[in-house]
């Protein structure tokens, strides 16, 4: 992709209202732009981050065994009505009514929708466990919008519910969930913690939540400086480590995942019942799991920079490389650049081509604010010598070759 | 992947209360299912479909030279007043008020909310043409959702928008959108007609429609039954061919696509102006170009379908295969079927595996109506002749051969 094709609107300074350095990262890169307070519009560098942590999210989905749908944004009122969360979850929700009359509110939350579609599918225990998720996009009337994507009016959730003959299947797909959310945040690059938590809104008994430590976090996570457990916040106010009798550290943390063993709040309800082997009918057991998915983007961002700007986990870059011809005026450099970009493209390597007609510090520093992990610099030095530099953006080494050298160090990296 | 993880709640009946064959058969199929009225969720053979044809719109996207990103679906209404929409769009937008009072409205398009980002990225001819789309959810108050998904409040749809420095430039890239259409509508398998149309509440002068001729479209083409010339319905209220001077036979087609060279209509009411090499300060010149997403669906099934249900075209099918066992407690019957199932795989074959402990017969019209392009059937004579069955959906053609040889017309196929 030529960057001049791409709409990467880099910025040189750092926009005055982004508190947190992952809001003013994902602005300075050109990942982001607020339309209203609390709505951001992604552009092509932002969304291909969030393609990469979805299709990650889909990969491990498909290994936990579940199947991805599609719910609606628009939900009828009476069905928040019918489980009470209309009162418990508030101003929170955007609630309009249709030109039909219809009590409409936009889904912050599928528990409720989910449930009525599986009952009006699922009556026999044959049919059972099912285990379902989508990628979508949600909606919260947030008071306070802050950190750029991180607590914002529109954002992207992965949902997931399964839906169980007993209390024993719940456990099974539950741990298989857990796993599946450990190796997604892996992959995303991540250090995170794993909090039981509690349940809150949600209902039902067990539940854990998934806390990546940043400064601007703003969940809180006790952590024992000696022995490093973990604990929730409100787990039970303690103030010392029964283990180690010294008292806990706090550590800022950002919410990423949060997955809910919920038992029959909701199938008992909305009436969600299935016919047992032994003849009875019997409440469906649920569990749901979330994971905020444009939250990734500033949580992984949180973690992984420098004072030059963004590195990107190689999993969720953009790109894996970029091509950094230092002048697009000279024929030879291009060239050997257009060379590189195609033998790359071959190798299905996905990489960006910067053919602006900027300065090499201009590109220099664009480079290391956009993050893609690997540089390949060509200026009038490597046409004398006949070689090109790669630059690892992580750790800035630099490695000088023949061209067919530095592909091949490239497509093995 | 298995049936039975794979949520398909195929239905023996015709549901009443859907009028197009399109929708019986997505119902039918387990394709879609009604939340409420022009609401629905898409189940993961749905939701399949529409990944094919999204991916399908994004390879020629590219090829168009458009990148992609993503917008909001909360708007502004600021932004329509700028431009005097709020007062066109009648009741059709959904609008609210949120909690700080701020005027929302949920986006039925995004000329206004794209112009307001690119005016704000881009002050230079040098940064021109920038042409950008997204793939993305938009609403529609619609006082009477028919159809299904033809006509619904909540629907997905390709929006694409071009910015050029002049009128030849947007010529350019309208010419690249249109033959883009083209090679989407072909390679969704549809048979379509290409009419030059009217701007309509867009403004602007040329635009042009994609319409796909089916029973139940609710938009009318013209067609000269000598020389098949085709016109819209409001093109200047003509009742003969000005050619052959023979009366004008109609048309019932869907509209999945419609282009219009907007102009300066956007840019001007909202301030999207750039500098010129002379110096001066001009507006962009704008063109989109939208397609219906989500009625690409039932489109392509309204044109592919025969008494048994539905005939995916081979792109858009959610499986290139399934694999029917027709008894699985048949040891035998099993342990070949997952041979296949594990060699197709082998092949990055996308192939279904319908494990369902049910009659031959269910299977065999659970296949049929769900329309994937190829079935293997494998029963007892089967397994005594040491043969398979490979059914093609569409011809009914049916080859018995060695597994090793219908594995082999199945990959050329």
């Amino acid at each position: 992709m030529y960057w001049t094709k791409n709409f990467i609107p880099t910025l040189k300074e750092t926009p005055q209202d982004a508190e947190s350095v992952s809001h003013q990262l994902m602005l300075r890169a050109g990942l982001i732009r607020m339309l209203i307070s609390g709505v951001y519009s992604y552009l092509p560098l932002g969304l291909k981050v969030l393609n990469n942590i979805e299709l990650i999210i889909q990969q491990e989905m498909c290994v936990a065994g579940a199947s991805q749908l599609l719910l609606p944004a628009l939900q009828p009122l009476e069905l928040w009505q019918a489980t009470g969360r209309d009162k418990d979850i508030g101003e929170v929700m955007f609630r309009f009514t249709d030109r039909k009359g219809r009590k409409i509110c936009l889904g912050p939350t599928h528990e409720e929708v989910i449930t009525e579609l599986v009952k009006n599918q699922v009556s026999s225990y044959r049919q059972l466990p099912v285990v379902l998720y989508q990628i979508q996009t949600k909606f919260r009337d947030e008071i306070r919008p802050r950190f750029g994507v991180i607590r914002a009016c529109e954002f992207i959730m992965k949902d997931a519910y399964s839906f169980d003959k007993d209390e024993e299947g719940l456990k099974k797909n539950y741990q298989l969930m857990l796993d599946a959310y450990k190796r997604i945040f892996q992959r995303c690059g991540l250090d995170f913690l794993v909090i039981a938590a509690d349940s809150g809104l949600m209902g039902g008994s067990v539940s854990h939540e998934f806390m990546v430590p940043a400064l601007v976090g703003e969940d809180l996570v006790m952590e024992c400086p000696k022995c490093k457990v973990n604990k929730g916040q409100n787990s039970e106010h303690e103030e010392d480590c029964p283990k180690c009798k010294v008292v806990f550290s706090r550590i800022n943390a950002i919410e990423v995942g949060h997955i809910f063993q919920l038992g029959t709040k909701y199938s008992v309800s909305l009436g969600a019942k299935y016919l047992d082997s032994d003849g009875k009918e019997k409440p469906m057991v649920m569990g749901c799991y979330g994971i905020g998915v444009s939250r990734l983007l500033p949580a992984i961002i949180e973690q992984c920079h420098d004072s030059d700007g963004i590195i990107w986990p190689d999993e969720v870059a953009p790109y894996r490389a970029v091509i950094l011809p230092l002048d697009v005026t000279n024929n030879e450099i291009m060239s050997r650049s257009l060379d590189i970009y195609q033998a790359l493209k071959k190798e299905n390597v996905e990489v960006l081509f910067d053919d602006r007609d900027e300065r090499a510090g201009v590109k220099f520093k664009d480079a290391d604010l956009i993050g893609i992990p690997l540089q390949i610099i060509i200026g009038k030095e490597g046409i004398k010598n006949n070689t090109v530099e790669l630059k690892v953006r992580k750790t800035k080494e630099r490695i000088v070759g023949a061209k067919e050298e530095i592909i091949r160090q490239l497509i093995k990296k």
